[in-house]
């Protein structure tokens, strides 16, 4: 995709854009041509909520285009605005199994390969995400008066359960992670004993049943934490989205086209949604990063060396060139 | 006083003005007449900043008259409205040492007497207080790609302070208090690993030594928090009040009192302030508590009954005759 976050960087989208166009520029170079017909597809608005990929998956929905975004222009206006009509997005739509196959170079977005020294991360698909928020009653009072032992504090309740996502969710192996994002206290004051507390708990894994295990556990611990603390916790999904597993056929053309490149590499998930997940519906998906500098990203801060991004681009065009031989 | 917080209830002042007008008129029925002269006063504002008693105590600075108030009247504004003239605050000021004793009758606003079953709580003085914002640096981040163990997550070493601070005040026997309040979170999302967080911290007890102790130990446990979560912590003190503690004859004269009336007490201290703390610049104080049902003030909830009243009412004039006849 060419987009980026408003005061984002220069590498998350555009190294996945460029390198395809790369791709496509040494095929031409080579006078090389493939078995099956090759689309370079640049997204435009990725990062507000995969529009180009999900048109292409037929998933965007009327509404959608009055959204007015960060930029001041809806949707729709900034459709018009690249020369596009927004109201002939649906003919943008492709068909289930339309697509024989589908490649995504990107920036890791985290640190993982840069810690290990690899050059290449083989994405083994998108994760699914839950989240809930966590309403957390107790009873607000005098900071002064009330004694320890006859408290009902929101935020100390708060505090056992941050503590306890992050314990669930480091319980067992696995490359799953949970997050408290955002959190609000009411009344919110230096001398009131917090009566109510709002936050949000966030679970991400490659396996949706997975994700399922770590909050059941999560509720064992929010009742005990009820019970101890004399509080009551409410916890209510309001966001769901569902895993995206890259194809284990694609993998394999990914890890075949390092070993022959003699490139480092590792399995890995995804925690960062993608274009690819959208096209997943229409045919089988694999998906390279390269690694980020301090897993920086959505800042200016971001970036993966020339060298790194050359060798996820030379691992796009094997991996592709060994698909078009391989599948049907 | 006779004021309450806006939204408050009808107790919290009012049973100590409306029982000094009851001792004064039962001197009168009775043709007694006390050695000192006595005084019933009946402060303002307390709420608002004890500005009544401060004002007796020559506190009250030019500048608070200027204040706006949640009424959207001035302070000053407000003395003129009940017949007073802020230009002349400054002659309500007493010297040191020129009140004998002074007594204030008050509800308890928490739960102690109550649940102790109780019926006259002996004040040993007004907690002194000190607060502080904790300052936790981390680094914000994205919460799906950035593993569980390269996280530095404000949040989660915020939980960790709000532990340590009930686990340092509730370590060693007495009756200290400690309170997070107040929270906020930056950036404050949902999917995005919070990089900073404000808190406030408020210790109090009736020594100020006991807080400073505690706040030692806190200080410790920050430290490891620190090393344990990879964050910055910073506490910056904002606000300190001085404990006031009441004098030890004026105690012996309620206890005296109670037992006189065959009334159970104990001792305890203040975890509000009250104006009682303004004059103890002025000459030796002495509190008197009663029970608040379920500990709660500044509500419309907020109730003690009748008879409690009454117990604490006879209490104050027993008391008062006694410092009468001790008192130079």
């Amino acid at each position: 995709h060419i987009d980026s976050v408003p005061g984002g960087g220069n590498y998350d989208g555009q190294v996945g854009s460029m390198g395809a166009v790369e791709v496509a520029w040494a095929l031409e170079d080579a006078g090389a041509r493939t078995r099956h017909p090759l689309e370079v597809v640049i997204f435009p608005n990725e990062e507000g909520g995969k529009t180009g990929s999900r048109a292409l998956a037929g998933e965007v929905r009327a509404f959608e285009l009055d959204i007015v975004t960060a930029s001041g222009y809806t949707i729709g206006d900034g459709t018009r605005r690249i020369g596009g009509d927004p109201d002939r997005i649906a003919e943008a739509a492709r068909g289930p199994r339309s697509v024989s196959g589908f490649f995504e170079l990107h920036v890791e977005q985290g640190a993982v390969l840069e810690r290990a020294g690899l050059d290449i991360g083989v994405v083994e698909g998108i994760v699914g995400i839950r989240r809930w928020n966590a309403r957390i009653t107790g009873f607000a009072n005098h900071a002064g008066t009330t004694p320890m032992g006859q408290r009902q504090d929101a935020l100390l309740a708060a505090a056992e359960v941050i503590r306890a996502v992050r314990a669930v969710v480091t319980s067992e192996p696995g490359t799953q992670v949970g997050t408290v994002g955002k959190i609000e206290v009411q009344p919110g004051a230096p001398n009131v004993i917090p009566g109510s507390v709002l936050l949000t708990v966030e679970i991400r894994d490659l396996s949706m049943d997975k994700i399922d295990t770590v909050f059941a556990a999560l509720e064992v611990e929010v009742s005990r934490i009820e019970a101890e603390s004399d509080t009551r916790i409410e916890l209510e999904e309001f966001y769901v989205s569902h895993a995206a597993p890259t194809e284990e056929r694609f993998r394999r053309y990914i890890e075949t086209a390092c070993a022959t490149l003699g490139y480092r590499q590792q399995r890995m998930p995804s925690g960062a949604g993608h274009d690819a997940q959208s096209i997943a519906r229409l045919g089988p998906i694999g998906m390279i990063f390269v690694p980020s500098r301090d897993g920086i990203s959505h800042s200016p801060l971001e970036f993966t060396p020339d060298e790194s991004i050359a060798r996820g681009a030379s691992v796009l065009l094997e991996a592709l060139l060994r698909a078009d031989q391989a599948e049907s």
